[in-house]
């Protein structure tokens, strides 16, 4: 549209014109009928996409916020260790550092994840695991049933990041045996950015931390929660549980599977048109590691600027994003989450196709012709 | 209006049309020129009422997240005295608990704060100090003046919470010495939920904690709002700072003494219906301390049920707030924050008579028509 910027990044993403709507309305009281049920109907449609039936409460904070709450509430004073093969596993990582004695398992980022690392931390006492189910820095996925089943075999807690898988790729949190997962609001559900929801398993809720953050404090939401209606402990942040909830609506109503497919077919065609083009992607695969169903990280050929490359296919209309950090000016992505479909990704590979054919790269073959084969 | 619940709560409140058209918007990147311009809108309009040359941040949480990230940030392991004559008072004594050593100075709900007590607190040692100035649990307001001079004098922080009073009543932040200043989206600048703002002056940068809490750290803050364009440093609730933003222009279009001016003389209406009908107020004042003028809080007479009042006055469209925790039965609360004007009020005023009479109880005389003599 003209004046709208269309949002191909890992997050925020495009939102549906009824999630954009259901913010257009007058304040309501968050104590009551109607607030208690916008709530629990985000909770009945965010379980199956969670794979789980453990409590889930919506918190007023990004997925950040969730990252903090899930720390915070398990890992004080802990052993914990960070799996890190990119900007978020690192983030984990940091925040893990200012609740417990931590250890971070560092790889190349977009680098499988050290298991038998794991393994050795695990034996050595490791009482807390965070990682990145779908690290978008480097479009990576990482293995999370293999890292659930290690920590559960240590008696460990599991803390899986599912800030930008659930929702679009399939998770399973309790027969993985994540403990905690979180996820985004403005990532695979294409609600607005500002909230986030997080899943506690009883073993959790065992091993609460004694001091725990106050406005992240999963003790006074699970308080809440149970009330009838049900509650947050602070006020919440009441126009984005509007939208949130249409935008879980939206996704009930296309169904898990669907979503799910839908998901990996345009990140197929994405992938098809990079390799159509000669150019590798950044995550490096193996037997438990594979490229990003929600993100493509796709490495620059020689010669071509992130700048240039970004600044002109935004002349299109079209935001892509660059690499983040120690990633920058190496590779360019592009989000294929929420609520998009296959005309936005194929006016994105054509304006991607065009920009750099335009800064002086010759690509292999097509690779609009190539996502266009995947994608009807 | 039809099907709509007029909120003269001490919010959330009813915004405007501006406002809630604000938040219908298609999502932006919130790195780039846009964002840091809504951003920065909100912090030139909001300094002002805040009464501070002090750096101000946004931060994506209600303003329980913003005491936390005041007292996160400076208290850690620090001897904190709270004074306490309200819900929200305890609320901070509590969040100072968990980071630091708390004395919380209690008087009475509704009563003066007991000053003799801080300065002997002072004098033992006390870091920093924090109070409620405008508490509505109670309906008073409290003389953060004198508080802040207090502190001054002891080289003591000084963290004033202005989440309803900060833009509907008179905040001198830098002239009385508070070091950190809060205030939050949904009170008198009548915005939605969700947001909150703080202020720090260069003595509280100076004494920041080693150790502090990840999603709420303001050296963070500081650091992506010293950007050009500001950014935040986690995804920011997007759609709620467009609508921040729009409440804040408002704000500075009506002015300073006149939006001032406005809610006092709203309060002044409550106040003098209160008096018509033989109602006697909550708060003691004294020569520091004065009611609220934002919230009125009046004390029922015998006989009165706080449900049968309070949903009476619903059946009329109108929701005014009951007494919270230990003064739950006692009092009701009718709220005069942010942008309503002398129709609610008004319509407030005549709901609540008339409720009360219909119960049993015999005005001794006309509120409404007393209001009507202060409103015009």
């Amino acid at each position: 549209m003209q004046n709208e910027v269309l949002l191909m990044m890992p997050g925020p993403v495009p939102m549906p014109e009824r999630v954009i709507n259901a913010m257009s309305r007058q304040a309501i009281n968050h104590r009551g009928e109607e607030f208690g049920g916008v709530y629990a109907d985000c909770v009945r449609a965010l379980k199956p996409f969670f794979g789980t039936e453990n409590e889930i409460f919506l918190l007023s904070g990004s997925g950040t916020a969730a990252m903090e709450a899930a720390i915070g509430n398990v890992g004080v004073g802990r052993k914990i260790v960070s799996l890190v093969n990119g900007k978020f596993g690192e983030r984990l990582a940091e925040i893990g550092g200012r609740y417990g004695d931590i250890t971070a398992i560092e790889s190349e980022w977009g680098h499988p994840l050290r298991l038998e690392a794991l393994a050795e931390a695990l034996e050595n006492g490791a009482e807390v695991v965070t990682m990145v189910h779908n690290e978008t820095s480097a479009g990576i996925l990482n293995p999370a049933a293999e890292v659930g089943k290690l920590a559960r075999k240590h008696d460990a807690l599991f803390i899986m990041d599912g800030i930008t898988s659930i929702g679009g790729d399939h998770v399973a949190a309790d027969d993985w045996g994540a403990d905690i997962a979180i996820v985004g609001s403005q990532k695979c559900f294409a609600a607005p950015a500002g909230l986030s929801a997080i899943s506690v398993s009883d073993r959790a809720w065992e091993r609460l931390s004694e001091k725990r953050p106050y406005y992240l404090d999963l003790k006074a939401y699970r308080k809440a929660g149970s009330k009838k209606p049900m509650e947050t402990p602070y006020t919440p942040a009441v126009p984005l549980f509007f939208a949130f909830r249409e935008a879980c609506l939206i996704a009930e109503e296309e169904g898990l599977d669907n979503r799910i497919a839908r998901h990996r077919r345009l990140a197929d065609a994405v992938r098809a048109a990079a390799a159509a083009w000669g150019l590798k992607l950044l995550p490096v695969s193996d037997s438990l590691h594979s490229p990003s169903n929600t993100a493509t990280a796709i490495l620059y050929p020689d010669g071509i600027s992130d700048s240039d490359l970004r600044s002109g296919v935004k002349k299109t209309g079209i935001q892509i994003a660059g690499g983040q950090d120690r990633l920058k000016g190496r590779i360019f992505r592009i989000g294929t989450m929420g609520a998009v479909g296959p005309s936005e990704v194929l006016a994105t590979l054509a304006s991607v196709q065009g920009t750099l054919q335009k800064l002086g790269y010759t690509p292999a073959a097509d690779g609009v012709s190539a996502a266009l084969e995947v994608l009807v």
